[in-house]
């Protein structure tokens, strides 16, 4: 039987001491400390880890530590949003998005050629430039060979830029998959079909992807999975999974609620009736905002694998 | 300036006059008076009408009133996810999806075959059922040629089925097109990949499909949204607006919040930064769940637009 | 086995039509289905109802529905926070509120003396009206005695008033007690410390509002609980029921959530531990705005109640 | 301008050092950063600091922090509800809290007298040593005068309590002020009324304890609050500032939303319009739940605030 303990600021206190007391504390503090330490266990055991996330995580400065986990060998298995393929591109291009505020004048804004998510702002231009620079990938891509599954097409790309804080460079050199089942729903989209107008042998072929994503794992790995927020993104990645046996272990990270039967809000507790969590999983759901959420949770996990030496260096 | 009214119950009470009442009640209650008022006036300026939803609304009985509202003539464009057409196509063929509860035994529920969506469950069988049902289509559809664009490939569907009450059937029959940016997210993604083992030259043309999203309406349109919850399908309706000049009526329904900056919970407000929705568009966004909110204000634009004869019959 | 249903709209709708069918509809729909079935239970098991609200409620055009709900005999006892009692009394004696809109510039409104709740505002004017009439009415009270319990003091005041839409009016009239336990947690308190000052024998007894309470309702009675919100109203509610052997059924409509410990978005389900709700009680939690649900939710009780003649009138 | 910068975790990171980078990193935790830098500030500037929160914080292990607060010199005034009183009393006097889970069958746990907050476990027998040192207490403070004003008497609880993580131990022996305008509303509510059937002249003046609030500071005073969570604890601290001219500094740390009109939902915008805030203060409002963000953003504080000499020790 565990105690509520009281929780005190110490000097100095690192973020691993605070996760570590937060297991004693309460409510969604207790949650997270669990979750950190099924991240913990994923790695351990040696499960194949899939990390999910949505596009305004990739707006904001998350982008960057997406990259560092897969450079440390902790995502073998990337499912996201175009969108956030999209900004990842360009930032890795040198875009900068600015901090803005949540509430603003909207029109003025657009007058101003700039867009917001939240509390982030992307100015047009960017979108511009990275037109640009996908239509020449685009052409490198062509000369190679007309049809090109989805995860495919995005190693190439990520071959290509230079930036070690970009997801898709990060991905393409340590043979880590990016899925993205809906290629066409953003910016990418829209250069994709003028190219194929253009090239009309020119195939992205989504179901060869969903052979790629199936195989990727096998029915004998153990199987773990980091989803945050909801969408395609997370339920791509449990599909997988689930046509593969299941999954071991699962965090969920959202502020989506499981009262109106939504996916994004399904918590790991819902994912046991699919089966698409093993019925002996461990598994964690976090209700909070994963710009906060996620960097405590992950570091006070990465802290305790490093000292294990079960992280991956270079 | 106008003042909040005192609402009264009034013997027989009918929908059209409550929601009335809802105008000057408070919160979420005015929202929804408003979101009503829109989607009256984006049917009365003859607007092209994007309904989206996600799957588990579909899981839900408003499956039937989607399909009621296709037929009326309310949608001219639908934008939705696989699991939605999925289970559009389990009830088509007779599968009944169970009432149960939010609270039960998971691990009790997966021994038994049943599979959890909130407070609704869906049998194994259902699925497997559903697996025979599209390997039949598949081969029909590939008989006739090797590459479909998914909105052409859901056309077909809905015309080999018999039940008014199904989304594709009355969308096949209104030539109200059907887009699934992500067809392979689901048991539907998992049959395609099978049949394409098969059939190496079956190719399903998601990027076709872009060109037909876009060009299903023009610049010139008066372009109207009605999201149900976020996800892809309302990203993917917005952004097809947005290439054809942005979006004149939007009405956004959802559980989602604006303060981590998700696709899912960003409101008619954000929207105008992006252009998404034209800068002096008329627009609403209701925070609730899509089962009541939705029926509530559609069924009382239906009574106002059918006073004025402006729905469609047979 | 309850199996979903298609909703229809159907032309004329009524509520209790619509809530009918929400009862094989899906999620929170559900939810509401069954709230209002619990509503009519408690009525017709002849259950002392118990109608707890926040205050925002009452700068809503709920307010005038609760004071309906009196008048027909669905409330025995009312639990409401100092801010509800302000506020009814203000639009008892002629203050309006206004509609305004969630997004403002907050800064501009204050220095046109005008305040924010939600999308609602009321002008400073409404308050400064208030403190006069509040002044003559502890001047009668006074005069009559000097030590007066909470729900005493509000049911003269109550006495005093002359509007069929207010709720202290019907409740004085209806000999419904208004239990207020935190009175001095407004403008309310402020004028009651200015008049002790001058009347240092003038006592607020909360402690003999307690018995007041606890003592309005008997072991053997059936109790029932409508709460809208959360707050000490709920709380307040469900322990003076607890201290009679707990309560028979509930109806918890919010949109708080459970999963932060907090009493406001404890579910029915947490109040089974407390022995709030007895084991064998109805009970339902309906997530959403209750400028929303509950007048639907409460519509379609009453007009089930009025059918059976169980609501009393004049 | 401000731009995103990556998150990169580093080895030993502080939580100073994590705040730091949460400055730039996007939504919430942006939020969170300045929620930290507002806090900091109020301190340096010597403002008297209002620290509010609900009962089901000091269920949690938050209690030991707010006492820890208190002895730092963080807070010069409490305002609470009654449950955090109760709860403080008895982890003071030996009892303890159990860490349990959300989803359990609460009847089985209402058999076994075990009650639940959310996912925390409280047994019944705490309460029933509470009620006899309450008694005993009560007695002591009769014995001195009959009447008393609500933050006198719990100062007097506090000053016979011996423990150092105790809430009422260090504000009454730093001469800090606890607020609880609605001491009624639990158990002790109930043991105050059983008291006062056997001493009718004992009063607990709730009027006089308005008037101690809103003289415990100045119109001069440069005043900040730290609202964790809503409720009465909120409203009362900001009515109390309101009275003396407005508040300088708040942070707002919640899960409840604006979008009902609820006080627990307002956020440091809305305050504005009611003058709260006044025009010119530093305010920042983070949505989440308080036992993940209350010890993250105080902690980077505190850290900062110990480095300039601002806290006091002993």
């Amino acid at each position: 039987m565990e105690i509520v303990s009281d929780y005190k600021w110490e000097k100095g206190q690192t973020i691993q001491r605070m996760v570590e007391q937060f297991g004693s504390l309460g409510f969604q503090s207790i949650q997270l400390n669990r979750a950190s330490e099924v991240a913990i266990k994923m790695k351990r055991e040696g499960a194949k880890i899939f990390l999910t996330f949505t596009s305004n995580m990739v707006t904001s400065g998350l982008r960057g530590f997406f990259a560092q986990l897969i450079s440390l060998g902790m995502a073998d298995v990337i499912v996201t949003t175009v969108g956030g393929i999209e900004e990842d591109i360009m930032k890795a291009t040198g875009e900068r998005f600015i901090i803005g505020n949540f509430k603003v004048d909207d029109l003025a804004l657009h007058e101003q050629g700039v867009n917001r998510v939240g509390n982030l702002f992307i100015p047009n231009e960017s979108y511009e430039k990275f037109e640009d620079k996908l239509n020449a990938f685009l052409e490198l891509l062509y000369a190679k060979k007309p049809r090109w599954a989805v995860s495919e097409l995005l190693k190439e790309i990520g071959l290509l830029l230079d930036d070690k804080d970009s997801i898709l460079y990060q991905a393409a050199r340590h043979n880590v998959p990016i899925f993205c089942p809906a290629i066409t729903d953003g910016a990418f989209g829209f250069h994709l079909y003028l190219f194929q107008q253009r090239h009309k042998d020119f195939i992205v072929d989504v179901v060869e992807d969903f052979k790629n994503i199936v195989l990727c794992i096998s029915y004998d790995d153990k199987k773990g999975a980091i989803c945050l927020g909801g969408s395609i993104s997370k339920h791509h990645a449990l599909l997988a999974c689930l046509l593969n046996g299941g999954i071991n272990y699962a965090v969920y990270l959202t502020t989506a609620r499981d009262t109106s039967g939504s996916m994004s809000g399904a918590t790991t507790d819902e994912a046991k009736s699919w089966g698409k969590i093993k019925d002996d999983s461990d598994a964690a759901t976090v209700i909070g905002d994963v710009t906060i959420t996620f960097p405590l949770m992950m570091a006070a996990a990465l802290e305790q694998l490093e000292t294990e030496g079960l992280l991956q260096h270079g």
